[in-house]
């Protein structure tokens, strides 16, 4: 008789294997990393990549630990969070973190999901910290990336929103991101694991859930399976298309932002300058990149879109306008330049609705 | 007692005029033109747009006709394009004609409804000729363009399927993109107009159809209201990062492009070459649009994404590969130079997969 610890080596079991060995031997740590750590909840996606991680990081000549966050934001997390400690120990995974976090609630924009996710990614970071593990593997599959698009969709944010998960993004690394969610779940039942099945991921209060549960069925009832994989592969070429552009206008941001001290002396403001007609030149989607990026580098603020195009308007539909105050910045045109100062600071002439010192 | 004839101007028909005027004087006629034609179904969509543009060309120094397509797809269409074109002569359009196309079923690779598009825009085309009209003008409305967008995920090609329709492309305009169809219906009931009700517009049969009654009422209860506004402000900024990396491409792909026979004499075939390292030096997404572009003006071929990438992997993956034979065209690798020539043409040199004479 087969112990229930040493699997047969199902298609599924050596697919999501050969998605941990690509991850951890092309992309991922380099040769003087030891450690990397699963990020782990006990459930099917989390326990399946840890399985094969357990299995393939040895291989590759690293050390495999995980770290369990525990949310803490329902009764008996604690005892969830030890029960999969256990589970990772027996996987083979060392160290085994658990670490407690407090998420914020109306702390995000985002709501409590985003708040959590906050404290996880935090948690994350604090285990490599403790650690010194190099990265920190996730288990979000083709599934999680699919319900991503859809609800940047639904929130209108443009090419940004999206994107999707990267699988390499800085320290984190998501194997997972071309395996169906019905995939880790037959993992583990060709594993003999037993996953844990969080709540949280059927209660419909949360957007996601809903988009789980109802969304993306309806559309694959609608419009044919494979929507999910459709998703996933627009948004794949989306983060292409825009991580061009990004990379286009951060090179003509650096070129075309002037120091306004550097041109005009102590007198002036802090800030930058661009030549209008220098913005102008370029296609629409590079401006706004432009303006964001320069005004990122400079005074640490994102800018939306509507402030951007605001920004714009000056170059576009320049007829004498005001000055602009936006979220973090002053922007105004003078002689053909748009000037961008910290906001609060007089305009260095033209009309003023500043409460500072008059410079003139 | 006021005529049914003499509409009140409500807040949605001043809405829709507005539109309307925006396009006709800002994006559409030149000064030239004289006429523009309505494409009119007798549908609420295009019956507001038929009457919002009666009363704006003469205001804009242009007379205004209809276009009505007798699609000859279900029984007494002849009988329903009479109807509406009564009815576009009683709204005061003229001239009004009635083209009977032939919509060839399985023509398209996209199904009847693609090939009953193909059929339509032909007779937009035979319409413009026969009254020399400088534009026609199309009552797809916001939720006409949300639907567009969720086809094209659920199709999942990429940046291309998920741009949308244009306001202005070419010849055609699409004023109402910015109004929701419940509003042409209101517009209709304003004005006391009787709009014709398609069966094709409830018939599950088509995607389109699922899409409108199935679909995104389920996003819009699912993840909040707002969802096709959503869809299409992002399709809207998809179209100008897509639009700007095609421009950039291709100028890049004219310059990167040399013709064979300009480079090696009489000798060599017919085709273009273009240096692997000076692809490589490009981001993905430019370089698989040089591909793509380059390929186009020589070979009248457009490359699908999945052939672009096989192309590329001579670029990107270099080792030896034999000569790739894409739909209409060649592509191989020799000394440094990616060389694109007609199917069936021998390799100049190399490995040899092709049934032609041989060159050496």
């Amino acid at each position: 008789m087969e112990s229930p610890r040493r699997p047969r080596l199902t298609p599924v079991i050596a697919d999501l294997r050969r998605q941990v060995r690509a991850l951890l031997t092309e992309a991922g740590p380099a040769p003087g990393d030891a450690l990397v750590l699963v990020g782990f909840s006990g459930g099917a996606d989390s326990l399946a990549l840890a399985a094969a991680t357990a299995f393939e990081a040895p291989r590759a000549g690293l050390r495999a630990g995980a770290v369990i966050v525990d949310h803490a934001l329902q009764a008996g997390s604690a005892g969830v969070a030890a029960a999969a400690a256990q589970q990772a120990r027996e996987l083979g995974l060392d160290p085994v973190l658990v670490l407690r976090v407090t998420v914020e609630h109306g702390a995000d924009a985002g709501g409590p999901e985003a708040s959590a996710r906050t404290a996880r990614y935090a948690a994350f970071d604090e285990a490599r910290r403790e650690t010194g593990a190099s990265h920190i593997l996730l288990g979000h599959t083709l599934d999680d990336q699919a319900e991503t698009v859809l609800l940047g969709l639904a929130r209108g944010s443009g090419p940004t929103s999206l994107q999707g998960m990267k699988p390499v993004g800085g320290p984190i690394l998501r194997p997972l991101l071309g395996i169906r969610r019905a995939q880790t779940r037959q993992f583990c039942v060709d594993s003999d694991l037993h996953p844990w099945q969080d709540p949280h991921n059927d209660d419909p209060r949360f957007a996601r859930v809903r988009v789980r549960q109802t969304v993306l069925p309806v559309l694959e009832r609608e419009l044919g399976p494979g929507v999910a994989e459709a998703l996933v592969r627009t948004a794949g070429q989306l983060r292409e298309d825009s991580s061009a552009l990004d990379d286009l206008a951060r090179v003509l941001s650096e070129q075309l932002s002037e120091q306004l001290t550097a041109q005009l002396g102590e007198r002036a403001d802090p800030g930058i300058r661009l030549e209008a007609s220098r913005l102008e030149a370029n296609p629409p989607a590079v401006r706004q990149r432009i303006i964001r990026f320069a005004v990122e580098r400079e005074f640490g603020v994102s800018l939306e879109r509507v402030h951007t195009l605001a920004a714009l308007r000056l170059v576009t539909d320049w007829h004498g306008q005001k000055s602009l105050d936006l979220p973090g910045v002053r922007v105004e045109r003078q002689d053909g330049w748009l000037i961008f100062t910290a906001p609060g600071h007089a305009p260095s002439k033209g009309p003023s609705r500043s409460h500072g010192t008059p410079r003139h």
